[in-house]
């Protein structure tokens, strides 16, 4: 039986290990890919620290990684949209097919949802098996690096395309990597100011790389700021992307009267809103988002990327194999704004 | 110069007078309306009792009144779209024409707002002068008590019809009278089942009277009540009728993820929302309703009502003149669900 | 081998017989249905007819029949999403899950359709193979005859939902029976004047019985008459349903400049239109509907009949048995506006 | 009498004279401005030309000229939101307030629209007569030559933004200047692959300096391309501009299944379209265009120039005094693609 090296939780507790372990079999609708770039999300960090989440939901032994591209190695005898050789990346939420929110085309918010890397076998290892309805055949003309990250992007996409974007002024609350990318997919998709607010300021700078206009402490009289830059009307747009209670409150105080507030952002514990000034009176609306569209984002994303409209050269960090995970880990612990990418099968320069 | 009668509040305190005032006088581009019918609202109670909101709102003397119907008595120069004789009521909210909102067909969020019988004299009187942009000149099929509750049944018509309504299952959090109109003109609509929660009893059986399949009391277990009512996966949509932080929270548990929820009752403090369960991971959809859109809301309900497609009969109490106004505000001041109407040109039996 | 009865064509000419044939044989995604009632659609009688359409898109032999209910006898080992013995309709057009279309949640106009009953065997038998995604559970309220004419039902609230339809003025082009049903669903979903034109006195009849306001002789002013009613202004809403280059015309002088035109209708040629005085100057938005939307016009329409919403009684003619079809067919093609039942597994009365 | 200079046509017959007139009244809710740039249309063209459609509509004497910008000279006692040196442009459509779609929000195709420059005098004159509610103030980063272009402009952003742009792919058929603005629009909103068809390959060569990827001769197997290159699916929106009905067939025929074609450019004539193929089949959605939404289009405009997200500079051509009018006409007429200005108050090099 061939065996791969795989990224894994192996038991109850904090930490990760790296193991040797059965290549997966597939089944009849499923394709094997050879991964060729992971990226770490936050959500690895949560799984790795082994917080309250994570012991609710992780069973293990489990291997992580749900962000990754690779090369299709082997397709099931139903899987036609694929074949051997072709440079895909795949969408790990599985959906249902027949709840209520499946049969009306909401599959990312299906009611019985599995997460490849969360509740089975995922992408931190040389093979990943999917299923083939999740495979995403990607144009060879977006950059390899760029697959890998498709996961988040396909976050800030989903967000950024929930509503009116072009010619809207912008908040993004929160520049971590999401809130970062938001940035770029906006100014592609023609929002005019967009305005960011971040406690970091190395994170300030990355948001005006990206294109922010305005890259602002929130602690810095952010609102104000904001309102005196739409001449007292507020933003036509907020994408909360911190999860942070003081940035949802300052996103709701600096949104117009009419305007649109995206959420993605995951707040710990529930969040005082001033719903009548802030929702009710300004007529605004309110969306929870989560995950991407299957497929819609996909589309849009990879359209976006394959005619080069968005630039996220300055969010890749280093490049590691898989044997230097905890150095990786680490570094993104202590804060860093961007994305690693691990190679499993060999790092590329 | 003409005199009329008027119900007023002359001095920053509680109660109201019935005084003889003037009759207005009206621009070039007013109409002057006989006031046939006005129903009170219970803004208007707020204001009787003189609460906070009102100490800092109201500017006495003013009378009162914002819902109504009548007959056009004259008009200015340049009104053309309405002349003497003809049957109206009036959009009470007079927007300024040229703020971003304004600009962008959102008139009913106008940054500069004026409400007439709360900002400037209102209705509670034999006549009442109206920008001729704010007529709404009515079908002489509609019925006139009809006519005079057009505003709140423009608050009903603009929640139900701000989302998809055909087929879609739906729960109304409230039933005062406007929760208890959004119940008959969802089932206009093509909404299938539709619940209300409600905690008193009186109401709850109009509820069941105006259409609701389902009058539940939230003590009762309601939100287990409407899940097992929909296979574990809740409501289509959300009409928050109460403001009151508990319906507010069974209507987001109650709510399907994919869902929407929208907003027209006015809590009297911050909510706190579980906006992790009940919004992102639901995909929800929140909207902040506020007044009726001007004037597309017009147009539907007006469209609804004249095609016979709404039965209002069940919430309409007591017909009195000006006179017996103390005895009106008492009944709905002790929690009458329906609504009262005054005839300050002489009751119509 | 089990045998069953099945209404087929079997060569390349007009007419059908009824055969025996062996049972289907069902794969691991498929369910095997006991079709309980079936209906006669125009395409069936095209078919029949062996018109040029049916002369290159049907390979003999083939079993016809695509509206149907019944009740599932067997399912594969992959299905879970049905059961022996529930009640069921079914879509049936089955789609690649692939392309373009289907990617986006367009599934109804896959560009790899095939037909159940067109391209393979259908409904017009005792027994009928259907995959499991395209199974659709009836709820037990739905009565079984209304369970056998949701295709073209679907057809119906597909075009009538395919924009804003409550408080809207409506007019139907063509009373078959999908304009007679659109009729009744307009009502529904809180239509208010709904106008219909028709040449045939009695379809006229059927369609003020179905709840149309004014059914109008294309021949005798109708454009005319409707304009008058509407103020000069036209309807909002155009459900064009026959095709005939002469109600797609005078459907479009009747839309009020920024209405809606739904196309169903399938005309036999190209068809001449004043796009700049018709589309163009009216700010008009034309929309072609093809099939149902998989599945969210599945979910409308059955959460609108299990809520007891629309009435399709006078739809419905004779229900006879497979053996009585040449007699079914006759009745059709004479012009009869209803619809008639076979009952392959025993007719019910 | 204060006089000033004007572009009028003076009788019912071809050309047009330089006369010197009285400076415009103006009315208490009007703005007196003076223009800075006026811009040439193609209907201009039609009016100099003495066409069949002028002769119906222009009764002389009659100042030209509906595209401009220019600096508030003096208001009336009514206008609030301009004053006297306030750099400005103005929507010439006039509406009536009143009609259905004034109600609904649709101005721009209401029932009684008068046009500045067609139905009352113009801005081919020092000094033009504008309502208040008309007037569009411009932020002073918007240049002035991009100032007296809005109102092709705003046919080009009307257009583009009536559906989803954002990572589409887009045809364009016709490239006279609306169709070169579409292309920089829909770059800027974030479209992927752009085409464009024209005959006249000096537009073709403008269409990529405007963005285009594919600039295409319509009789070099345009269609055929433009399918192979979408993978045989054809553009998610078609941007039709010329009116021509072969680009309009093409078009529909280069439109992949559930795309949107947006129809502005007036063909002279009917055109027989594929109903079948193109449209209902496809589930295409069609959409005519008509002016520009009052005034959503001018917020989503301004917005877009005021960020620099739209590079319009290869479209401007000749800058001339009025004097010099019969040059620039003459230079129009022959094909040239761009915009010429006039500056009745001096030309500004």
């Amino acid at each position: 039986m061939a065996t791969m090296r795989a990224l894994r939780k192996t038991s109850a507790a904090k930490g990760l290990s790296l193991e040797t372990v059965p290549v997966p079999v597939i089944g009849p609708g499923d394709a094997l890919v050879r991964v060729k770039a992971a990226s770490i999300c936050g959500t690895d960090l949560h799984i790795y620290g082994w917080d309250r989440w994570s012991q609710g939901r992780i069973k293990p032994p489990l291997t992580l990684g749900h962000e990754f591209c690779g090369v299709v190695e082997q397709v099931g005898e139903e899987v036609t949209a694929v074949k051997a050789g072709d440079f895909v990346s795949a969408e790990m939420h599985v959906n249902c097919g027949h709840c209520h929110q499946c049969r009306l085309g909401e599959a990312h918010i299906c009611q019985n949802l599995k997460i490849i890397g969360i509740d089975q076998d995922g992408a931190f290892a040389e093979f990943v098996r999917i299923p083939g309805a999740n495979i995403w055949k990607l144009d060879p003309a977006i950059p390899e690096h760029y697959g890998a990250i498709l996961d988040p992007l396909g976050n800030a996409v989903h967000t950024v395309l929930a509503g009116a974007i072009a010619g809207q002024t912008v908040l993004v609350t929160g520049c971590g990597p999401i809130g970062l990318m938001s940035i770029a997919v906006a100014k592609a998709c023609g929002s005019s100011t967009v305005f960011a607010t971040e406690t970091n300021e190395h994170r300030r700078e990355m948001a005006r790389r990206m294109g922010a206009d305005h890259a602002l402490n929130p602690a810095d009289d952010a609102v104000k700021k904001i309102l005196a830059a739409t001449d007292g009307t507020g933003v036509d747009v907020l994408l909360e992307m911190s999860g942070h209670p003081v940035a949802i409150q300052q996103g709701f105080k600096s949104l117009r009267a009419g305007g649109r507030a995206s959420l993605l952002g995951i707040p710990t514990e529930n969040v005082a809103l001033d719903l009548v000034q802030d929702v009710i009176f300004k007529g605004a609306t309110v969306q929870g988002i989560y995950g991407r569209r299957m497929y819609e984002t996909w589309v849009q994303m990879t359209a976006l990327l394959k005619a080069g409209r968005v630039n996220l050269e300055p969010l890749f960090g280093e490049r590691v194999g898989l044997e230097n995970f905890e150095g990786a880990f680490a570094k993104l612990q202590n804060g860093l704004a961007g994305k690693i990418l691990m190679y499993p099968n060999g790092v590329k320069k």
